[in-house]
């Protein structure tokens, strides 16, 4: 059982009158819907405006997977839950970070680049080529996928150079996307896709779903990465040594001799 | 002229008599001193003491290439500072982050990892393999590089995938460690040398020093990459396209409906 | 059901005394036997002496993961076979190369580099660290593997960039070796893992059995990638377009004007 | 200076009326034309009627950076001169692959993949986007680059995944395509770029001819990198080990036992 969280500001769909006829539920809702069915996915959502923003150190921890959506409101999630989204990733939580998650904190954050990039929201077709056809994201797709209304995100995309390249947008207006990238970092997964502006009703497009479903398996957790410090010994050390010269660090590893603020 | 800044948060070195009596100047001053011959280089320092940690606006901007040297007061550099040197590497700033850098706030800012590792410090033997001996960071080495005493970093090491693998290091006590890599984040190049630890004389040692001199050279600036967002409106596409559906944006790109703290 | 093809050139096994003793059935069947007791795993064994050495094209259509061994007569092995299996990695067969399969001909041609080495056969110890704990390659092992007497490996290594590094080896002489790397080509996924001389005992280890298990699994096919041109003709693109202009081509996409052989 | 040989199979320009016009001395030497003005590069051009298609040993020795354009005749190039470049690519010369060199030889045989994709030859619109605006073979240009007539090249592209992404293409007719790609293969530097079709005059376009320089200066080699495999005898061991166990190998180094084919 892949258990599942998908996060959603949830903002345009409660002020925009043409968002909230696209996504009367709020797109988490949306997203949680078309994955429910699927016997091997336990789904729940969070939101903004939830204490912790519905990210407790509880909800992290029993999550597998983390679907991200947000465009409105970055500078409302407290630092202090992207820190703690951030830990699990590393830990193992695989990200999936929808459409303006790419300059989200937790995505410049746990990628460390700008997530910068062109756009234009104007309506136009997107077309998303799969790059990677025998990737388990793109099963059960064609060749490409056709979303007859989008807005164009274009390049250059500040990123870092994608471990996997799955899919690659075209636009009518005449330019191109990197918009489904694989990362690992740490002991997580993470997925970006870019389809998904809230004034067109991208997340109900059959084809959307299945990358996004496919994403969330993806992305769960596999093996285990103790992620912390470690302090071998002499003692311990595999091959015979014998420990020599000075040193900055006291009983048990710890530094002294900080200066101002020892510590 | 490659502008280069060595900074260094400069505690040990005036709290630890062993390390003053190897560094008496600080860190800072040792490597500044075997990069100033080369008159390619414009070399100044910089330190935690000074206000803004001697890294204003005005120095990031006229900085090229930065070193980095921290280990106990990661903690005291301010988030602000952090900020502004991790733009300007997106922009093209060049960082050589040294030894413990591995865990300082702009090191795991730029890659999004955690930089974990093993540790032991028992002044035991290092030998740094050369495993790309054609690299300009490895430009006039032999085979590997002696380090007589040296602290232990081992692996599992919390950094992402390599894009480059330069040395990777063998310790007396049974370890190994992938201690210099390079990354490109943004317009900006990065590499990580581990060799460094403040209780032995290793930034004395010759290949030490070249290995530096060579990786300030290959970290420097190159082309430029515009670091913003750039609004293409529909009229400016390169491809005919009629604007259709609805906008979360106003004029000029601004979203609307931001909800409660509109802005 | 995995189908797993175990190939060795089965020469030393045949022809040295010691090796003979250590793998008196020759080294496939070593690995065929400890990998057999998977029921999720179908396991056939091939070598060079064998028609088509063992690997028809009917072999290798029905082969999800080819093991590869050889030592002493990677040129041996006919081209027209090393093709066939190249092909098939591209369309999804796993690939695991061991030990001096780095110079043979199907990984040297997959990766297309060199492979060499440094190399010493000693008997010393090595130990071969696990760099990436979360990989399904290295589950149910703890932070490495200790192997009494191997042959030693060393840096520079001549291969691409791993995309995943896995292990790194540590050795009593002072070397150190990238071991245990992933690759992905076309649709194919290939594990190289180093330990293995065959005048020791390794493949008796119960660890290196785990990772050989592990590496099985992981390089089991998956989607499916159509591995050959397609022409799309003008009248089928996605977007209406007038073609224009001269052509190279003849109906049905063939070249004309090659020349002297024309074809 | 970069001495610059650019081999061209030099058969289109020779029996289409409609290539000659455009390229009435062969398309090498329209690329030979536009680099010769740059002091830095010494250029020579090499055929493939010419004995060793040009590229005997002592040419091959000779050259920093080898261009590569071939279409209508991969098929006659000897397997003995691809061995050739191939082995001087991994010391260190640089290899840019031009068009319809992505299925060439030479191309497959250093990245190991197919190289294979979808294509259509209609004349359509198009647009090379920037992907790294800071890369050096981006130097010069703006947002993208307009071919007014090309011939389609699309995903998915039979490549490994690209180190560095420099261009990616837009197509009127609708698709996209990674079109100019870096990888490093051994010592050596290769750069992938997709426009050139022989009946569109794409090696007169400025921007064209500015990328094609760039790559030439990016390619050129750096360091070296010895290319053979090395025995570290037991008393050469950095550490002091006492060597055991059987072996395969007799003095020097050879093995011994290959059976039937003992050499």
């Amino acid at each position: 059982m892949i258990r599942v969280t998908v996060w959603n500001e949830f903002v345009h769909e409660r002020h925009n009158a043409a968002v909230a006829a696209i996504y009367p539920d709020g797109i988490h809702n949306t997203i949680a819907a078309f994955l429910r069915p699927h016997v091997d996915l336990d789904v729940r959502t969070a939101t903004l405006d939830e204490p912790d923003h519905g990210l407790s150190e509880a909800v992290c921890r029993d999550t597998d997977v983390l679907l991200w959506w947000g465009h409105a409101a970055h500078d409302r999630v407290e630092d202090a839950v992207v820190a703690r989204v951030h830990r699990r990733i590393l830990e193992g939580m695989g990200l999936v970070a929808l459409h303006s998650a790419h300059v989200s904190k937790i995505f410049t954050r746990v990628l460390g680049t700008s997530g910068v990039l062109i756009w234009r929201e104007a309506g136009e077709r997107e077309r998303v080529w799969v790059t990677n056809p025998g990737h388990p994201i793109a099963a059960g797709l064609g060749d490409c996928i056709e979303i007859e209304h989008s807005e164009m995100y274009g390049e250059p995309f500040g990123i870092p150079p994608p471990e996997e390249q799955v899919f690659i947008s075209w636009y009518e207006g005449g330019e191109v996307f990197r918009g489904g990238n694989c990362w690992r970092r740490g002991n997580g997964k993470i997925f970006y896709f870019s389809p998904g502006h809230e004034t067109y009703p991208i997340y109900h497009h059959p084809q959307v779903q299945q990358v996004i479903t496919n994403a969330v398996r993806w992305a769960q957790p596999q093996g285990h990465w103790p992620n912390g410090f470690r302090n071998v010994l002499p003692e311990q050390a595999h091959e015979k040594i014998v420990a020599t010269g000075p040193s900055v660090h006291g009983p048990g590893g710890t530094l002294v001799g900080r200066g101002k603020a020892d510590a």
